[in-house]
């Protein structure tokens, strides 16, 4: 299975163009669209909701992730081997949290190069035709790297920001919730918020923070919209208080 | 085939989080992604939208529908088998016009549990698994169910309200436009309006109402967005007039 | 394959509509959404992006192209087999652009009509099953057309307007970049704008033009909203001056 990730936008033609290459290159093999609407031209913010999202996915799938506003200049493309799935992305951190909690990983540079490649549109010459080589079994057309030459890696564990808006209006932070005490407090857009477990076991109107199906820390107004209401954004700080 | 209807979003990930669920527990099985931008949070509403669109699918589809703002809750997951169509939903009201007109119905109480779930996103957790079962010819996995206890059941067969607007600006009503006659005038809006066959039957900017592709009545302006014109919103009230 | 192309909105049902029936009477064959979001009712304008969209897609490939604002009075519907690919399309112009730059062409007019067909909805109705037919390897189900007689055969090869504004806020224009010298300035929105490579090759902030990776002459600002900064919109006139 190949599963998509970007910031190409659910109602543009990217997608469907990087699907048209997929077809081509790797026939018959699954293609899921994880999310065309990751934060835009923002590889730190979405590199934290990537990290959050991928790991339900079944071993052997090949994520094709691409927030990339550094096209066409000088960052390079790499490749990850992580518990079995395969990660292809620009190098501008994307990927820097995908391999904090899983065993085995080996990062690869990619060397492969199309004939024919556009300034501004990677994802589908280059990262789509890798992408499809790993999908048919094939090595990622690169050599190793060291981890540790990984823009991003030097990144936090947890990001104490707003990283995703969705169109409900709630607001997902780069905490993991497994990590807060449930006594802790989130202060963010000028309130302080207590945990609850989900939207039913609050007041209607009232804004509180839960652990979303993820495992992330998210805001969220039972019956409102967070965003609106507390003037959020991808970016927001969110400061913890341990009481 | 697996049919989606949904308020998830089309541009946030749970879409793609429960095609990964339906892949891994029902593959090769098609999955048609019919509507994920479902009136947010409104059963009600959606439930009219998802009878009028549901008819048109062949037999032996599974229809995964959720509209859910009680996830979490004490709400229960019922299944539908309508027609030889299979419905999975909460038991919310979203399923509730479906059955209105068709022959043979089943209901099923869902008592099947996955052995994890969140609190919040039950789509991906319990009704894609159940509706993949459905999709491999098992059984619901529930007990069956008296209609009459339904949530919806009391809802009226037509609904005199906005239930759905387009991106062009077209609003759809929950009424059948086979039950109402050739002369009858819609009050909306501020304005009453006549019925006509389709928009190149009216002059560039005029108001009208029409029988949708989907057989609901549905207001639209020729050239023009209803929904800005008339300041239309899901719940906008709907008055008839016979003439 | 079957490539869709329409203006019937990534977030409402339309798409899954027209998705059912093809799977209904082409199941298994492949289908991709290329672009829902297509300039709303305007074919002359789609028409070019279609254009520029389509020459990297296989022989064999299928196009189910939709921006039908006639729909329902009595423009024809038409078929177009161009370089081993098909186009089915309501005939106001849509398909005029694909047939300039390849080199077979036949065109026809499509006479099948379906038992039943709605007053608004072609593209599930008419247009769908066409495109079945084609990609089930079946005849246009029409009679050869002179392509002299379709609407749009008059249009010029390249149109120097903005045709189409990304989620970014990129505004591609009806110009192919390959015509244009390198020293073209491009005015639009008031500026007078020189040709750069790529995004990564202007300061930040600053607006530019660049051939972008359709062959397509792009306005766009390095970090920023071309279609705000410069008030763009589909439809807006652009200048070319060669310096």
């Amino acid at each position: 299975m190949i599963v998509l990730f970007s910031d190409f936008g659910a109602g543009d033609p990217y997608v469907g163009q990087m699907r048209a290459v997929l077809a081509r290159e790797a026939p018959g093999v699954p293609v899921i669209e994880l999310l065309s609407d990751a934060p835009a031209c923002d590889p730190r913010a979405a590199a934290y909701l990537l990290a959050a999202l991928a790991g339900e996915f079944a071993g052997g799938s090949v994520f094709l992730a691409i927030v990339d506003p550094g096209v066409g200049g000088d960052r390079v493309a790499i490749a990850l081997e992580a518990d079995g799935r395969w990660y292809v992305a620009p190098d501008n951190g994307l990927l820097a949290l995908v391999p904090r909690h899983v065993g085995e990983t080996q990062w690869w540079r990619v060397i492969w190069q199309p004939a024919v490649i556009s300034a501004s549109f990677h994802g589908r010459d280059l990262f789509a035709p890798v992408a499809a080589r790993l999908a048919r079994g094939e090595s990622p057309a690169g050599e190793p790297l060291d981890g540790s030459q990984i823009v991003g890696g030097d990144w936090p564990d947890d990001l104490a920001e707003i990283i995703y808006l969705d169109h409900f209006g709630n607001a997902m932070t780069g905490l993991r919730a497994a990590k807060l005490a449930s006594k802790t407090r989130l202060a963010v857009g000028g309130q302080v918020l207590a945990r609850a477990r989900t939207f039913s076991d609050v007041p209607g109107g009232a804004a509180f923070w839960y652990e979303n199906a993820n495992g992330l820390a998210e805001i969220a107004v039972n019956g409102g919209r967070a965003d609106r209401e507390l003037d959020l954004a991808i970016g927001s700080e969110v400061k913890e208080f341990e009481t």
